[in-house]
């Protein structure tokens, strides 16, 4: 689930822009500080610095069930998920996130491109995981991120295809038309059962190779389990959560990661701070090597 | 999961009282106090102050599998449970729990009768619900609640049964010798098949008429999830959580309450409070109506 957009009411097609915008005080931010990517850490990796966000109930989950939005966290939070984008240079979500939420994928924080700043200064570019381009597949000039992009106020998507997958031309032209980009990328790095990549490493050096020295990854479920996991928890550098004071009740969209080793927890997280923000509460913490 | 035992390592026989003995600071226990019985309050009522308590994980498990003793919160969370078990008349937990843990069920906070105070003053109450007897049946002197109540640390329990189940008279007569008491109960109040009431009220009534004004109920798993369903949170005064940051991952016991309305979650928090406690997060808040 997209952080930003469970929170939005769909939108009439023109807003004067300054309802639209988003503040995260100085003050505010300052607990998150040591969580995110400094331009020094990342500049000599070959990976990224990746971020794990996501909100869930009390009960872990982050939606009533597959395809289905939920209003889980309050405003404070979802301004605090639009000025983690503005820190990084790329977020990243699952073909079912990008298909259940048609989101925007842009950073609503004052000051940056759009709202109120230059350009697309601040604006990270969204990366969408689709292994057998079912999104693609769906994309039009109403997709909601291409509008964004249209608009100015956001960038085009990055899209990960299997390379044995077929995508229709006239797909790759109007997303290439709206500044956006395919890569195909090797069966060995995307699952072909989950639409989850067996191998992370792939997707992430690509972004590295591109020039994107970070990337804030949102969702969806399979997506976060994916990253949680004890394989992939070693990409991961930091893991913001979020947690609204509800129980969804059995049957929603679970995160919960596999237990590779039954009598043991699959992960411990360290340096943890928890932050009251609204009715919700924020974890930071890094994952234990 | 007893919130006390999870954290416990297997204890010598003897140990001197001060060593065992918790302290929780009245400032550490300033947050709680809007969400405790008061004196007061309760007098009148039919039915005792309900506090649900329990320790989870961030994906919702209080322990890795059932009947497995899982650590998860720290050691401030220890005490802060000590500290609740000093505000309410009687603690509860299901047969379950008993079975898997068995738990002291005592509150070894400092200045409670046994570790500094006088005689019992401060001790709740231990209440177990055992539908079937399967845990009375294998009370013996050993049994660690049985043991505390002989050293003067703890009361002896009380015992919940379905009034249809057969309890051997020598186990009766044990209990009856630490002080404990065994209560038959309708059938309509306990259910057959999950050993968790059907109807809390049946039990809740049973308690207050035997002046017992307030109750912390602890787990395990089933019994927590009933008290968060829309049938049964009429009965809950205040919900305190810990979470700790710790990923159990899946096939742990999850705490997640049934949901009636398929679009809608189970229940929402109100008068909520975050406060870290060591490296975990405490929650307190009330169910919404």
């Amino acid at each position: 689930v997209d952080l930003a957009s469970i929170m939005e009411q769909p939108e009439p097609p023109v807003l004067p822009s300054s309802q639209n915008t988003l503040s995260f005080s100085s003050n505010s931010a300052a607990f998150l500080q040591s969580y995110l990517p400094s331009a020094s850490s990342a500049s000599t990796e070959k990976l990224p610095f990746v971020t794990l966000t996501y909100a869930s109930s009390l009960d872990s989950a982050i939606s009533l069930s597959p395809g289905i939005q939920t209003i889980l966290s309050g405003p404070e939070s979802k301004a605090m998920t639009h000025y983690l984008r503005s820190q990084h240079s790329a977020i990243l979500i699952g073909a079912n996130t990008a298909i259940a939420d048609d989101p925007g994928l842009n950073c609503r924080i004052d000051g940056v491109g759009g709202y109120g700043g230059a350009d697309l200064l601040g604006q990270p570019r969204p990366v969408v995981v689709d292994p057998h381009g079912r999104w693609l597949q769906t994309l039009t000039k109403e997709t909601r991120v291409l509008r964004t992009a249209l608009e100015g106020k956001g960038r085009a998507p990055i899209i990960f295809t299997n390379n044995n997958t077929t995508i229709p031309a006239a797909k790759l032209a109007l997303l290439k038309e709206y500044g956006g980009m395919h890569v195909f990328i090797g069966p060995e790095d995307l699952d072909q059962a989950e639409g989850v990549p067996t191998a992370w490493e792939g997707i992430l050096k690509c972004l590295a190779s591109k020039g994107l020295k970070s990337v804030m990854i949102e969702g969806g479920g399979a997506v976060i389990n994916s990253l949680l996991s004890k394989r992939f928890a070693p990409v991961v550098n930091s893991v913001i959560v979020t947690i609204a004071p509800v129980y969804l009740g059995k049957g929603g969209v679970i995160v919960s990661p596999d237990r590779d080793d039954k009598g043991k927890p699959t992960a411990r997280l360290k340096d943890v701070r928890w932050q009251g923000l609204g009715e919700d509460v924020v974890m930071c913490g890094r994952l234990s090597p």
